[in-house]
């Protein structure tokens, strides 16, 4: 932690609005179908309606794990760079590496399909809370989870059906206190269009990651094509090229990951001790290895880039968060905002009776949730230590086992709604890197032998008498599931084919079966299910006490939440809320990863220093919101959410508006460096810019 | 953390019995002048006095970090292969690794000298409380550390002048209660006189370190040499070669090193949140960097083996103790001894009005600790990684500069009294890796640059244009300070040929003389003063309310501890007391860490399988007491400590009797691989065995 996150929490804020009270001012990630138009008005000084709300919608975008927007009619969309930066990754090889040279098509021809990239546009959005409620009534543990995800796949598969455009979606909202079919439209052929040098965006690396001033250039357009031909999309958000301004309103559309606003003081202890040290204790240890591994030669730096820059900001964002859980001042609020609602609660003996105790239920979940943890991680969560080849394995094995089940009786990521896209996302190609598979299966199985001892059944289940160097290197050297077609035969072979398979991979896969399934369930039953009842206990209960002015937590799926631009002058994060490439020229050092992008250090003559690269703004954002179109009130886009500041993690469990504050990369930046930098004539053209 | 711990951390314990109550049983590390003789021998059943007593003290060493005790009348010593592996790894090549031949001398001729290795034997005791408090009286903040440091300089000075045999060290106990004098028999040619194959005490690994059942066989002896010739001592443990029994009791006579059993709930907070997630975090970095480092190459693996057994045994150490401070059980009966000792004061209205109110004292001392700490731990505590160039470099800038100045204005370590010390320590010859120094110092500069933050301006001092890489490559290329030549020749220029040297870290240790030695006063005088200052009115205050039934906390001087050897039948923690070659032969697998050492597994049919490797006892013991020897009721030596269960971890802020054990390696043991594995018929004989 840093010296000034410290201060900051000595200091304490003086205003902290908290997710069980009404939401005020700019805190809410708000779904489309409830968004306050009028205090949204009333704080901004706008005058949007309904109609503006649903052309932002629909020229809104999910990627896989991003946002973006159309800002063209003909399937253009911005996102960030790091959004991009695997599929930068997957088309580079070491002799033509893309995130060195950026990715810069000279026309659509040469525009190139991202493996495994989808991205889809939320169409209609439909009650189902009654049918999912009824489906999981009166059920207990797994039976009640198996219910509900049996009960949304039905759901799903009802409403799309097999067709390959369109995506269902049963997305919980409150916690369980409102279900909601999102309908979307579905484009699986995703192409980039183009993507700055690495360095563009990721100028002061991981040191500026997570901070501000900064000036990262984090843009990059893909296109969604149908048929092999650029997608037509006539609600796009229109391309605003003109410097932005302090203190105007703005509006976020994305799709925040997850936020945790209801957490008890009880969850939040187990956060604090026993999940986030495991976490970041163990990606530490791989980081280490990561960098060590990126020093020895050119290749390795190359391999590791992408994997160390996704851990890295994992890393950071967990010290964030654990700032947040230490900080006596905010954890004091969000009790006293607890307090305040259990007393509500309580008052209204209708209400208490109907919602019984699920603060006690909560807390007696939290001694099982300590102790299951580590297994659950080590053996479920994070089983393969991100090794592409091992959930290759996973996925082939556990499909084919499950295939051969009824549906009813499935794990619910094999449901039918869902075996196409586990199909696509198992065959789409990627490079394989055998040394750095091989660290990652070391690390995971070294990492669970320790965290559950050596004398552990499972850690011995997974070892048998083999060491973590040893089985890693055996089962990385046998593997043949790099190659696609290897894959694709045994998925079509279905079980019989995985089971005849000599591939050491598929072969210990199918192997520890046994002891990963029985930990999963374990922590389903135990953990999982009585949560997921308290927590759809409590959002019932704000329900009742607070009425329809609260928002649901983050669920990756589509939110808009709005703000002013503005900087921040709280203790140990002080600054304006703009950087402009004046502000870049005088902190480049030349020294990675203070050395600016050469191209666009070569065209520093062609730039107005006064360009705004980067700003900030009060909007209420979380991971996932990556990329998400910063909209001005007139509906054009002028920028793009990429980051937010290290003290902003703490809005995972609570929005504080003091410290809250999301990072946008300009339209003006992105702008710039098009015309001047990389010479993409016909994207300005198309943007509409003259 | 395992499963195991955790099911611990939640059934919680029956009986833990605390620091601020008057100590009942086992608990105690006691100091040989106020050693609890009637109450040992009524728990114990044994018959000892106070000739026993000092027999035991004359006959225990303290060595540079670990403890240990004279096994002849010939200087010979026992003490762990683990304390004596730098030794092992300083005296080897790559070519010739005595870590995996084991260092086996033929004769006594053959014993070579361990680099900087001291033994010390404690020969008087002299109270000089009165002189040290009176000169504290008064001052405050650094004032009152330095008067302290200077006063206590000065009494050793007066007691051993420059006598190089003496060593006289004024020993805070009570956290300031008291202060003795202690004078030492000093031994500063320690020669290496057996060690077994490294994997005869590292069977097993990072992965059975702190764990039980154990077979480890973790002695090694040692060899005081005077005037070139081996020490006389005529007092020495009798070396008892028979099995030990079940329910005996054990005495251990060592150093523990550091406990803080009277730490406020506050100030547990302040560890638990700030403190060791930094430490460890940054570890687990380190070993990710070391891990792979050592896979590079066989000489890699040689360099990386001795650091990383060290960091990994840290990094355990420190999962032990962050067990114990997310343990609710644990932490509550800690605030209810606080309670309980709070009411005690507060209903003594003399004695209150006197002591004033440490707890809140120490309360307000804890948001500047975690303000500081970061900044105190990068650019002081931990500066430069470990890199042993650096800390050479360190050592000869600020002892040139302090040299300098006037006695009563030198930073402590370089009192006159010190200087010797610090002198030999910098002179003694030791292998220097350059790979290895520049991965610690670019891991260092890297961490602090993340953990200040790249705006800091301490940070910028550190690295000014240059990157973590770039700098620390710079330095360790361009050092000479491997030479002890060259180290000698700074030294005995001072200050003026070390301003004049070109090295490049002299020079970067000048550059960064003002941030660092500013952040050591900021420490010093606005967290470890006043806490100093609020702990002795605690360490007072608990005299008068719990009289001497109590002991002073750990500080690496000589105590006394005393249990019986018994196993543990707790959750997550179920042994038998012994473990046996029988054992070790059914462990074993024959990959890495679970090799048998080759010589010993060569030796297997010569060796019972029922001889005793290691043993559990119930002694109050920490790091630090590592080499302690395990004395019977007759004073004859049974074995040497060499560890304790990583439930234990806590015993750092409370002896908890149910869970902690220490864990020994048996003479038998010993007295069977010198004889059946190793040869070292010399040795046996010397031992008196026949």
């Amino acid at each position: 932690m840093s010296r000034s996150l410290i201060a900051m929490a000595v200091a304490g804020v003086s205003w902290l609005t908290l997710d069980a009270s009404p939401a005020k001012a700019e805190e809410g990630m708000w779904t489309f179908d409830n968004f306050p138009i009028t205090r949204a008005n009333a704080t901004l000084g706008t005058n949007i309606d309904q109609g503006w709300l649903d052309r932002v919608r629909l020229a809104s975008v999910r990627l896989s794990g991003c946002s973006a927007g159309f800002v063209s009619n003909e399937g253009l969309i911005l996102t960030n760079q790091h959004c991009v930066a695997s599929c930068v990754a997957a088309l580079s090889t070491p002799e033509r590496n893309y995130a060195e040279t950026g990715f810069l098509p000279r026309s659509r021809d040469e525009e190139v399909k991202c493996p495994g990239q989808v991205a889809e546009v939320l169409t209609a959005i439909t009650d189902v809370t009654e049918r999912m409620q009824a489906a999981g009534a009166g059920l207990e543990g797994q039976a009640f989870t198996q219910a509900r995800d049996t009960e949304a796949a039905r759901i799903e598969q009802e409403a799309c059906g097999d067709a390959a455009e369109r995506r269902c979606q049963v997305i919980s909202l409150y916690r369980g206190g409102q279900f909601k079919l999102y309908d979307f439209r579905r484009y699986d052929d995703v192409r980039l269009a183009w993507a700055p040098e690495d360095r563009a965006s990721t100028f002061g690396g991981d040191l500026d990651n997570f901070s501000f001033p900064r000036f990262a250039i984090d843009g990059a357009f893909l296109r969604a094509y149908e048929n092999g031909r650029p997608a037509q999309t006539p609600n796009f958000f229109r391309w605003n090229p003109e410097a932005p301004e302090a203190g105007a309103p703005v509006f976020l559309s994305g799709n925040p990951g997850s936020t945790q606003r209801l957490l008890t003081q009880d969850q939040l202890h187990t956060l604090r001790d026993v999940v986030l040290p495991l976490d970041q204790l163990i990606d530490s240890e791989l980081r280490g290895r990561l960098i060590r591994f990126g020093d020895e030669s050119e290749e390795n730096a190359f391999i590791a880039m992408d994997p160390l820059y996704g851990l890295e900001n994992t890393y950071k964002r967990g010290r964030g968060r654990m700032a947040a859980l230490i900080d006596p001042a905010f954890m004091a609020r969000r009790a006293e905002a607890e307090a305040d609602f259990r007393a509500r609660v309580a008052a209204n003996a209708a209400l208490a009776a109907e919602v019984g105790d699920p603060w006690a239920e909560l807390a007696a979940v939290q001694p099982v949730q300590r102790e299951l943890y580590p297994a659950y991680a080590m053996l479920e969560a994070r089983a393969g230590g991100g090794s592409l080849l091992f959930s290759y394995a996973r996925t082939l094995v556990r499909a084919a086992q499950e295939r051969a089940k009824p549906p009813a009786e499935r794990l619910p990521e094999y449901s039918d709604s869902r075996l196409n896209a586990v199909r696509n996302s198992l065959l789409a190609s990627r490079p394989v890197y055998p040394a750095l598979e091989q660290e990652r299966l070391e690390w995971w199985l070294s990492k669970t032998r320790e965290w559950l001892t050596v004398d552990n059944p499972n850690a011995r289940a997974l070892l048998g008498r083999e060491s973590p160097e040893g089985l890693s290197a055996r089962l990385v050297e046998g593997s043949t599931l790099a190659d696609p077609a290897v894959r694709q035969a045994l998925w079509e072979g279905g079980l019989e084919a995985v089971r005849a398979s000599n591939d050491p991979l598929i072969q210990y896969l199918l192997s520890i079966q046994e002891p990963t399934r029985a930990i999963r369930t374990a922590w389903e039953e135990r953990v999982q299910a009585p949560t997921d009842r308290a927590s759809e206990a409590l959002a019932k209960a704000r329900f009742e006490v607070y009425g329809d002015t609260v928002y649901p937590d983050a669920t990756f799926s589509l939110r808009l939440t709005y703000g002013l631009i503005e900087g921040s002058d709280v203790p140990g994060q002080r600054f304006q809320p703009f950087t402009t490439f004046a502000g870049l020229w005088d902190r480049a050092t030349g020294e990675a990863p203070f050395d600016v992008a050469p191209q666009i250090l070569a065209a520093r003559d062609r730039i107005d220093p006064d360009t705004v690269i980067d700003m900030t703004a009060s909007t209420d954002t979380i991971g996932g919101s990556s990329g998400s179109p910063a909209i001005n009130a007139a509906g054009e886009i002028i920028g793009a959410n990429f980051d937010s500041t290290v003290l902003t993690q703490r809005n995972a469990y609570g929005y504080d508006r003091n410290v809250n504050r999301s990072v946008l990369v300009s339209t003006e930046a992105i702008t710039t460096v098009l015309r001047q930098v990389y010479g993409m004539d016909h994207l300005i053209r198309e943007l509409g810019v003259e």
